[in-house]
């Protein structure tokens, strides 16, 4: 049911029964690298172009999330996935052998989160029992189409985030499957918010103030404060963008540093590695949360989260039109053992 | 709840309650001009690109759709769009103003569908009692975008087809608000299918076997014949793509062809328009469904559709690195006044 002004609330409390993640060989040197559960030290994952190694990372993402829960093919009702490239090739392609029923989403890097809550919502309506949400990213693929080749060898901006070579699946379930399980309990898509920022290589900057709405909106729509949740994770501000929404925040008052952490932050050690500020891209919340997060959540060192994707809904033609860069957050509150 | 393997059925039928459709000039000199709510004679729209008229054409129409029923944009709940262009731009710059949360779908030509299908779920769920689902596509942008620029004036091939510079809306809500309505009885989200085809420029072949899965598995989940249906609708296979169809089921003995029409089809005069095979986009179903289609059903000429959205799920690039084209099409089971 609808509760507030753009919350949903899932009676039926859909689980996250499993998750699946693969990253490459950067991500691997991160601190993360002993929960990811797949990886691969070559960058073009055994295929000859940047976006065939994208694909076969989601493919072999996907494949493995259902055969490491004994389930076949035919036993998945849906699969949500979404990705950067143009035409989103990489979900389509990693999919395409699987005969799954696919509906396929553009939200840039809030699509991880936006395939949760349409999972949770097919569960919600009893349309579908075990769904699938996936997205993926990849540096070399996403940096020829939107900036530059990687031969050109350009210099980085001291904002930009470096996207994560990455992919993240969950099962959704509905709740029967795992009692004391991980749940989704409240999602709110996000609207659009544009401030005018016009900077590609500051997308924190740009997205920082859709994620403080669609935050300020959950609370109030759920009537909790920040008190209530373990951790507010989202992906992917990055080191500049997360000072932006601590900032926000202060002005209301509301110390949000201490519950605050950013997949594009946790991704990498951006003391050491060449990162400049931390990871970004649909690949980045989606293995983040499929391998640490879903992990902390299962061993019950956090047990209520809010996990907030977001999206920067430009392109580089918008970019060179003069547009500013619209920006979308989705939250969804996930929670263990809900009583 | 789920019946069969692929298919959906929805227990509180869904409302298409209203629509809305944009068009520009060329469309105003087919067959279906009259149906159409909205149009310009000018293909920029009073704006200064092909980019930015899709996006001012596609929020001129949703617009329009909240207005004329007497709505404020915040009494719409949610928004399903997509369109063709590279990270959806079209889509994102059309709905950034309007504050209305927003879930953003890749499905190229079958995004219309797509948003339907998922905006039933939402209302299945009850999470949501007012949706809108919309998809645009320009011919301009297209163009340049997936082949050429205009000035090039390239020449086309025998079986390819023209983007309809459309667009269209539609409002879906719960039954409640309309007893003897218009209703979305059934859904069929659609399997990826590629038989190989690799010509960019005959998509109505590499669909076609998309569109025969989908109806085939559509009509065996829901222990129907083709007799069921007054028409059955799709977009957009073109004229070459509709004689495959036709004769895929002639295969099995079934003749479709006096109970198919096809948008791309539909909307030029193909003898007299310079489209070559009709129309393709996705702003093709949606602006057809959303005038003519719609009234026909509004009317009772019609009151048992399937209508079918197809997508090619490929890119420029993934063409030019050898790949096929991953087809996908979702069915929808329209009708009126279910008992």
């Amino acid at each position: 049911m609808k509760v507030g002004k753009q919350t949903i609330k899932f009676e039926t409390l859909p689980c996250i029964f499993s998750t699946s993640s693969m990253v490459g060989p950067k991500e691997m040197q991160g601190p993360l690298a002993s929960y990811f559960e797949q990886s691969s030290n070559d960058i073009y994952f055994g295929e000859k172009t940047f976006e065939k190694a994208e694909s076969k990372m989601l493919n072999t993402c996907i494949n493995h999330l259902i055969s490491k829960n004994g389930l076949a093919n035919n036993d998945i009702d849906l699969i949500f996935s979404g990705d950067l490239l143009n035409q989103c090739i990489s979900s389509s392609f990693a999919i395409r052998d699987l005969e799954i029923p696919f509906l396929g989403l553009y939200g840039a890097c809030s699509t991880f989160c936006e395939g949760l809550l349409l999972s949770s919502i097919c569960i919600e309506a009893n349309v579908a029992q075990q769904i699938i949400a996936s997205a993926s990213s990849h540096f070399c693929s996403a940096e020829r189409q939107y900036r530059m080749p990687l031969e050109h060898g350009n210099q980085k901006s001291t904002t930009s985030q470096a996207t994560v070579t990455g992919c993240g699946a969950a099962l959704v379930t509905n709740s029967k499957k795992l009692d004391n399980g991980i749940h989704i309990t409240y999602a709110t898509p996000g609207k659009i918010v544009d401030l005018g920022v016009k900077d590609m290589s500051n997308m924190g900057a740009a997205m920082a103030p859709a994620v403080y709405s669609t935050i300020a909106n959950h609370l109030n729509d759920t009537d909790r404060t920040l008190d209530y949740y373990d951790l507010v994770i989202t992906g992917d501000l990055g080191v500049h963008g997360s000072d932006m929404l601590v900032e926000l925040f202060k002005r209301e008052n509301i110390d949000i540093s201490s519950k605050h952490k950013d997949c594009g932050a946790l991704i990498y050690d951006t003391t050491v590695q060449d990162v400049i500020c931390g990871g970004s891209g649909c690949g980045c919340v989606a293995s983040v949360f499929s391998s640490y997060i879903f992990n902390e959540l299962k061993n019950k060192n956090l047990n209520k989260i809010l996990l907030i994707a977001t999206g920067a809904l430009m392109s580089p033609l918008s970019s060179y039109q003069g547009e500013t860069i619209p920006s979308i957050a989705h939250a969804i509150s996930i929670e263990n053992e809900v009583k």
